[in-house]
């Protein structure tokens, strides 16, 4: 922003101006929000084929540039913050969070050091500190010890870093050194996200390294079939540095067995993991705190106030019980970085937290998030979607064309039409095609299932209630017959 | 935002309330960020003891939030939007960044699949499109052939993806399957940025197979040394597979040259990976388009308009001339992400050229700042950052006791005081600590240099000359004599 006249910058009065449309046009979105097909209807290339395909060598009136977001932007939208968005897990957001993000955008500040923004650092350990005492995370990832917290984008860099730690310590460095050597093996439940095993991609240990462990009851891993891959890879020589279990799994909230695992590891001295990207958030509420059951046996844990905690995208939590091994895997210390307060050892400088150098003020919307809901409001408003959850799936038991595919232990309900994949696929279509509301599906015991996921900020009974009502509309539509496939 | 009495949300009402009044705090923070000392004054624990220790149970008044950012945040920033930022390289911001980034953290939707935001993925793909024309890079890197664009976070994480590809390609896919094996080799000036180190570290490579070439004139790298490196490695039964070339190298904007380098890299058959960080932005203007010459022999360039094309932070942008290698690294395709449009094979789905699955809606205030400039404003102000650098370093050559550590092709000039390495990081303590200024210094052939960087939006010509002032006055205070250590 500018005071001069003639600037090519936007001036302050005009920010203040164009700030305030901005902040009104967001206000009208979400007024609107629920008039909006969920899923885009939009074909592929219709957005790129309404943009110029040459930038203008003017600058333009901020005005074109809102009504093309109206014109063009909005059509191909998908309305991630609808009360009507069922689908994958929900990132929601919040009126505090987007304004936190909105005042980081502006301060513009680099939190790299902890010289380029004392504050940047400092509040983002102080929110990770918080976030232990608010999820019932051991006292070992507090920051004022040998542990410690850190913003992360997602919880794929998170499990990345933490593989990069598990290497470094099971190597002595070495991996770092010489690289990998085709020993190491890392596991994970078949039900696991995908994130793991790109991770083992891209950390170079190599995909025939990844053991994919069988999963039992419930669809979580079976400690077992754990033991046994990592006694059998130690017979033939390989190295187990890398247990990933999962808090909720992706397909289905199946929870594996943190205790049972964090034994095995400690015993083959393999690092856990813990991804609890969006069912951590549960443990805000002490009646949900069961999902945390071992713990403290974890190296390192993640979860993402970005899905379910109304903290806009990017920011998952991320904490080891010690930091050596991962700042001695991802430390690269040159010259022109060199300063006083990293000199003196005082300081933490995130920078060797994680994979990108520079990295924004995330934690401003965190603490907005967190201080404008308080830890009350935040349980009441998980207790809230939980409760929701409840009640769908209390209908899809009650209604014989339809079954419950999986346990529902939190806010998602895994449930097909008895009918077959075909037919659940299709429902899945004509529900997504009706822009009354978007749901995804996924894949449980070879069998196809639809996932309602509930998480939006803004979703109430009313819209949990059609939902039901639409699913069974348009399944009666189908005419479909319990196993017609 | 929230419709109902009684609801945690903040309300649509309230929203557009505390909107305004953060519109108005940030306006009012332009108008007076130069009265503010640079680098902040803070002590290390000083914020973190300033915060409570533990999180509020009942949600609080939007008001205390606000008032702590001033009381409790702002004596903790380093302000690197100050015209008198002269650290490190800009990060540089403005007003329709800033409301683009705004629109993206309200809209709230996720970009990892074309299905889950068409117009996040559409509009992305236009403006990495745009910028292929507005920067002169090779037509191989538009969309509609085998190449095509995406934002990446940070430069580290485009070199990480082009090193993963060069991985991928020089195995023939191996890598991901079998791991890596300590013969694949990678390659950077000894002027690069730390960050091609730490892309081998992660990536398995290991350090001891990363060859640091030697730079010849201007601190550029060698190509004979390159080439006598690559023919080493590969008689000793190495594969040579990723350089890492340098425009404009974090130090001194020294320019590799890229034109002999991509020979090499042809013959060798290595990925060439071109960094143009901060340099990149200069392309725009037609008279510094030759720190690209060469470059259409390059398999991947990445620069990032968050430094010196006014869109915050994170928005780096990343070209290959052959999606398969990178698409090839990157993908893993598990059930709950499998939907229409992604199997009819007509969409990109960007989650499968990056590190992360989840990815938030970038381009939007990449379009803003580019349709609010337009071409023209955007190279107006670069040059007229130029020639401030240029006017600043005519200075330093005119001062009897100051010289140029280096050559000052574009916005950066690295300069010292001849009295020694001791008195130059005196001169940089006074002048960082007094408030007026921040500048940040290098090594250069073994010898300390300061770096006076220009290109914050807001840098003009009498900030450059009070910086040259302050720094004639220091030197003065400190009774330097020229070699006095």
């Amino acid at each position: 922003m500018n005071e001069q006249p003639h600037s090519h910058h936007m001036s302050v009065e005009e920010f203040r101006r164009r700030g305030r449309e901005v902040v009104d046009w967001i206000a009208e979105y979400y007024r609107e929000i629920e008039s909006f097909p969920v899923l885009s209807r939009a074909k592929p290339g219709e957005i790129l084929a309404a943009l110029p395909p040459d930038p203008p060598a003017q600058g333009e009136c901020f005005d074109a540039i809102l009504r093309d977001v109206d014109e063009i932007i909005l059509p191909g939208l998908t309305h991630w913050q609808s009360p009507n968005f069922f689908a994958f897990f929900p990132a929601n957001t919040s009126g505090p969070s987007i304004l936190g993000e909105l005042l980081s955008a502006s301060l513009g500040v680099q939190g790299m050091l902890w010289a380029t923004s004392p504050a940047c650092t400092e509040l983002e350990m102080r929110m990770l500190d918080w976030l232990v005492g608010m999820l019932g995370l051991p006292e070992t990832f507090l920051s004022h010890g040998k542990g410690g917290g850190v913003i992360q984008d997602t919880a794929s860099s998170a499990a990345l870093c933490a593989l990069l730690a598990a290497r470094e310590r099971a190597t002595g460095g070495e991996s770092n050194e010489q690289g990998c050597n085709g020993l190491l093996t890392a596991y994970a439940s078949a039900e696991a996200h995908s994130l793991v095993e790109k991770a083992v991609k891209i950390a170079g240990i190599g995909r025939r390294n990844f053991r994919s462990i069988d999963t039992g009851a419930g669809h979580s891993l079976e400690p077992a079939a754990l033991a046994q891959a990592i006694a059998r890879d130690r017979r033939e020589g390989k190295i187990p540095c890398y247990v990933c279990a999962t808090v909720g799994t992706t397909s289905s909230t199946a929870m594996d067995p943190l205790r049972a695992i964090g034994e095995i590891c400690r015993e083959a001295g393999a690092w856990l993991h813990v991804d609890a990207a969006m069912a951590g958030t549960a443990a805000l509420c002490p009646e949900f705190r069961w999902i945390h059951d071992g713990v403290e046996l974890a190296d390192s844990y993640a979860f993402n106030p970005h899905k379910w905690m109304f903290t806009n995208f990017d920011c998952d939590c991320f904490w080891v019980a010690d930091r050596a091994a991962l700042v001695g895997a991802l430390s690269v210390r040159p010259e022109v970085l060199r300063n006083p307060a990293t000199e003196s050892g005082a300081v933490i400088d995130y920078r060797d937290w994680q994979i990108p150098l520079g990295r924004r003020f995330r934690a401003l919307k965190l603490w907005f998030a967190i201080r404008h809901y308080g830890v009350e409001g935040l349980r009441a408003e998980v207790r809230r979607h939980i409760a929701l959850a409840q009640t769908f799936a209390g209908w899809v038991r009650e209604d014989s064309r339809f079954e419950l595919a999986a346990p529902a232990p939190l806010n998602l309900v895994c449930f097909r039409h008895r009918a077959g994949d075909d037919a659940n696929l299709a429902l899945r279509d004509r529900l997504n095609a009706s822009g009354d509301l978007y749901l995804t599906h996924t894949r449980l015991d070879g069998r196809l299932a639809l996932r309602m996921s509930i998480g939006q900020a803004h979703t109430e009974f009313r819209h949990v209630e059609r939902a039901w009502r639409r699913i069974r509309e348009e399944a009666a539509r189908l005419s479909l017959a319990p196993g017609s496939d």
